[in-house]
């Protein structure tokens, strides 16, 4: 008896083709990114992974990936749960910010720092301004767990709650799950399932729109640590291109 | 203190736009169906009036429809819970055909009374054949309460549980009920907030993609019998085109 995990990174958004910092700004998914999510779920009906429960992020781009992706997969009817603790880590100060000319201004090594470092958040966003959530009504009740930034540490320390209360219960139910979200709170999630080390995790890229399946045994750990990805050859490509981003 | 419930029928199907009856076959929103749910939106965001909680049937159509409502309307984000109860009624034997044919092999009375009638269900559907429901996992669990026809008194007997269980919970605790599904489980749970008789039911037609806004009282019922249309011109017009199905 094992359990089936299945995570799916939201297609390209209008700020990543426009090499924007996003975090909390609810942007929609780009033309491209709706194919990458239809694309997602023609491989979980042609795989026949199919999730029985839904849990998005608060994002528009999350929830339309899995919106999209399960109405390809014949699956749009299935439960739906929704939580802010699966959305994008909170990129404070930089989002709005072009991710080329912060890698100018600032020069390489802090702008790895802020992409990748496990444990120094971004400067924090001010409340009240055009990319702050303080006024946004789904985030009314968060008070003073709002963010205004995170590292990585402070994604996988607010994400693992709902791991626990939000996500296990289904898996134990024997449900196929389906978690659609982002780069960073689905590579907080990956972390803590392969017992990856705060330095190792900056390596990792997940890419947008490929089912990364993980099947769990007992004790919700991998049986195969990395877990894999319905399209191998599509996955490592589509990662090669996020590791870039940034680059010239 | 009201309460604040809003009923949207999809938009228009592949099927509406063929003519053929639909019932539970799972046909996706024509592009016309997309504009009107987008519109359906659009007024639920002009007029301030903002789900804090979606149900929706089990049907695509219906699903779709509340997808793109409420991402035009600034709500993708909020609770979904789904149920087969709002589902359309089951058009058994008739589902696939085409209404002009039906109404021209079996002539007016008949056709009326299978659309029409109270309390007169179409032919049952037989199980295995394409367009029941038998062998659908999402009603795998209904058993004996999987419909092979249905009249709208059935409508009403299988919808009101759900009215009691599922969504007046959520009007009381204060949240704006956005209710996507279909234009006869939208008749029965009208009938039922304004105890319109068995015959004169006949009469009334839910518009597609037009917000029907409701406020109830603390029993529940009505405060303005028949609720408003947030667009009252649209909606008169396109009831009166659904009151015309059928007629050449």
């Amino acid at each position: 008896m094992t359990y089936t995990l299945v995570l799916l990174r939201h297609g390209e958004s209008d700020w990543n083709a426009k090499n924007l910092f996003t975090g909390w700004v609810d942007v929609p998914l780009s033309e491209k990114g709706k194919d990458e999510a239809a694309n997602g779920g023609e491989l979980l009906k042609k795989e026949g992974v199919l999730p029985d429960v839904v849990h998005t992020s608060l994002l528009r781009r999350a929830i339309t990936t899995a919106n999209l992706a399960l109405d390809v997969a014949d699956r749009h009817w299935i439960p739906v749960k929704r939580d802010w603790r699966l959305n994008e880590r909170h990129y404070g100060a930089l989002q709005g910010m072009n991710k080329t000319e912060i890698r100018e201004k600032y020069g390489e090594d802090q702008f790895m720092q802020w992409r990748r470092s496990y444990d120094v958040p971004p400067p924090d966003i001010e409340f009240g301004t055009e990319f702050s959530q303080d006024q946004d009504p789904r985030y009314a009740g968060l008070g003073d767990e709002l963010p205004k930034a995170e590292c990585l540490k402070d994604v996988v320390t607010r994400f693992l709650p709902y791991w626990e209360e939000g996500i296990k219960p289904d898996l134990a139910a024997g449900k196929t799950v389906l978690i659609a979200a982002h780069g960073n709170s689905l590579r907080a999630l990956v972390k803590f399932l392969d017992g990856i080390s705060d330095d190792d995790i900056a390596g990792l890229n997940i890419p947008t729109g490929q089912p990364l399946v993980y099947e769990l045994d007992e004790n919700f750990a991998p049986v195969t640590p990395g877990g894999r990805y319905l399209d191998e050859v599509a996955a490592k490509a589509a990662a090669e291109a996020v590791a870039n981003q940034g680059k010239k």
